[in-house]
């Protein structure tokens, strides 16, 4: 158990009989309807408020993040779902609960080694020992290739595209092509930069702290999942992915008699 | 918000320096190497040690309850437990998830269903009330028909046997007798009583208030997820699981240019 | 099991080796760097891209939806985060199983009533019979009442205000109003229209569907529980709010010997 | 993406019309009436039937693990379940996301490092080289230490008590003891062994791989935390948690004018 401060306290809200205040703003007078959703997330999240360049591409990468059609994720959702209508709430939780290390603990890792590639002055000798380690241990280096988007994954190159134009791409980004560069050199061909990639680099150079990465790949999945129960409310997928995944996963254990 | 007593406590646990208190019994004097695990839960979650005879039928009725093979449940535990290794109780929380109204709320419904008869003497009145009443809304009774197990669910036969062998069957089991007559004279054909009801039955002989009874499926539920995802970790089927769904579930959106 | 189609299929997604496409637009081309988030969820839940208007009050309620203090949510997934630092969105999944029935219900339950009265042409008896029904059984009307925030709720105030501004109000906000009229009638006082009656009005006025307005409260939940968890890696609350919890729900089970 | 065998099986569980079939046994013939819930649970995981003894020492470390108070697994599961009371399992899954790495990780980390002292034939040098890579680390070695049971876990002292009573005790106990001198000695005074380190020399010697270690403790915890959800139920604690909670951490964010 870590030591603790004294004191425990919260920054992010408190409220009065008239008035909801958040990180020290009125709800009612200076939140609602002046700023969008993202906006509030940045705001609520990091206690401070984007500029229009952050937001935009704060923006491109939750709408990067959420929807990836039937995966895992998606999946796990509709069966708890079509299990429990009740508990809609279930569904996306149970969704959520998929985004862990396999799928989005590539952003975290490559958010990682980019704020190392940065603290060392986005030197090539750091991005060519980041990526000799890696091919010690026979590891990918986060953020790097696709099994489909070959050579380049198109929403890399969108985002990076974007976060270039609205003057957002700085240290990190930077320090992303770089290391795309260590990559291509060690492999003796051109790697992809993957979209988690890309959404590293680029939110670290919105401000986002790289410990919080994955909260904004929750978010962005969490509102993919309302749209994938909306549909399975409407015409449920439930039955075909269950019988499917019975008769893909054939039973080989002890022998039944009479079977 | 309802009415909340004065002051707020619990019954359930105390500990000083030297022991562990469970319902007022010493934990390591009285309750480990004394109670197997089935005796233990009870006495935590009722506050009365069970009898061997309640024991042996619930024991009965978890063992029937903890294995069903892929079902909706097991296969979103194995999809989340593959996407984040490192929280295996993620997986089984995502498959307790799916242990709602559709597959478990049955049984809160026959058990319902079984005190309001119990409450009224068994009365075959009563029953075909009950059965009238759901057939004119056209909803099934809980507890009753099976797709598969015709004219009788093996299960049901097996945990009701138990109950009387074992002295346990009393009212609730006798009004599910009273109330299958009357779903049989109804549908003018033998319906099938499935392991739902028996279950709901026999635990609610054995003292299980109904209000809780799907505890006891979340119970065995947790353990049956334990074994998926043990061998999901062995040999991996969400790949399999993933592919068959979707390519059970195909795109029929709005045309793709080129496609 | 109800009757499923023949075929079960996704119009949400697909992808080729160059784009992913959603609702059949080009994640790439279309999609990044040209929708907000809060665009991208209508658009992807609801099939339609929303009006500049729409899309303001849709960021205004997901504005309002996201954050209310140290709610059992928050707690929850506080609790929940603290004893799992390696997922995230185990504390997540945990705060949003929190929004159920007690606190979200209402807003499903204010817009079935809204939909109701404004199938009714938002008659003044059919106002009046609500509110009788709701009387009858001692059940408050949802969407109405408030501990704290009276006479008015300033976020519902805010969130009618912005409505009419943009020209969203349409039938549902009009029933809101006549259904407030027959509940200060019935209770020959005002009653305060609370957040989640406003919430229900204007989202159902923007075209958000009854059955799935619980997904918008969900989705911005996601978002303040990240926020939350964000706080508690900085500066842990969770033992004050162990110790707290701890202290104020005494043991008063059977006695323990020497105790 | 690891290599996957070609065919993906399942060796649990088959039914036919007549019968289920878990792990090649009848469900109602041979494991109804004639398996403990402990028994099934061995059975159905690891595919071996356990002995006597294994049952009762694995039944002794259930009952150890199931229930602790209010604790934030609790907490969580009460939190949930009063906001969402029509889904019980809600309440369970939101506590059993907190059987995370701090509080049952150290179950297996003591079991890796047991496994470990085992292949080097539980050596002192290999003992002391453990004791002395945790010291290097200023980290405390799993399975030791305890902040209130001192100078002796009056847990650990009964299960290995049962353990050797019953002819269970083997390699990984005598590992236990083995670590537990090295402990001592770089210590310079008795360090207590906990529960968590008693539970994984207890269960790897009845057989259990360290790797579903946790599961176990899941098992164990879904049970105990149904107890509390049925108190929860009968006398509601949430409101006293809640504001409690919030009382504990107080809002010193910035400041709101006029308070």
């Amino acid at each position: 158990m870590s030591a603790l401060p004294e004191h425990q306290t919260t920054a992010i809200c408190t409220s009065t009989p008239d008035d909801v205040f958040i990180r020290g703003k009125s709800l009612c007078q200076e939140l609602i309807g002046h700023l969008s959703f993202t906006e509030m997330i940045v705001f609520q999240v990091l206690a401070k408020r984007p500029t229009p360049a952050q937001t935009r591409l704060v923006d491109a990468c939750l709408v990067t993040l959420m929807e990836h059609g039937l995966t895992p994720s998606a999946l796990a959702a509709r069966l708890v779902y079509s299990s429990a209508t009740e508990a809609l709430q279930s569904g996306v939780a149970a969704g959520l609960l998929a985004v862990g290390s396999r799928f989005v603990g590539t952003t975290e890792g490559a958010g990682h080694l980019l704020a190392r590639l940065v603290a060392a002055g986005a030197s090539e000798t750091e991005a060519d020992a980041i990526v000799a380690e890696h091919r010690a241990t026979r590891t990918p280096v986060p953020g790097f290739g696709h099994p489909q988007h070959k050579p380049d994954d198109p929403r890399s190159l969108r985002l990076l595209e974007l976060a270039r134009e609205e003057g957002i791409a700085g240290p990190h980004c930077a320090a992303l092509e770089v290391l795309a560069r260590a990559v291509d050199r060690a492999a003796q061909k051109h790697i992809t930069i993957n979209a988690t990639g890309a959404i590293a680099a680029v939110l670290a150079d919105c401000g986002v702290p790289i410990e919080i990465l994955r909260g904004f790949a929750i978010i962005a999945r969490a509102a993919g999942l309302v749209g994938h129960l909306h549909e399975e409310l409407q015409r449920p997928a439930m039955r075909a992915i269950w019988e499917a995944a019975d008769a893909a996963v054939p039973y080989d254990g002890p022998p039944i008699e009479g079977r």
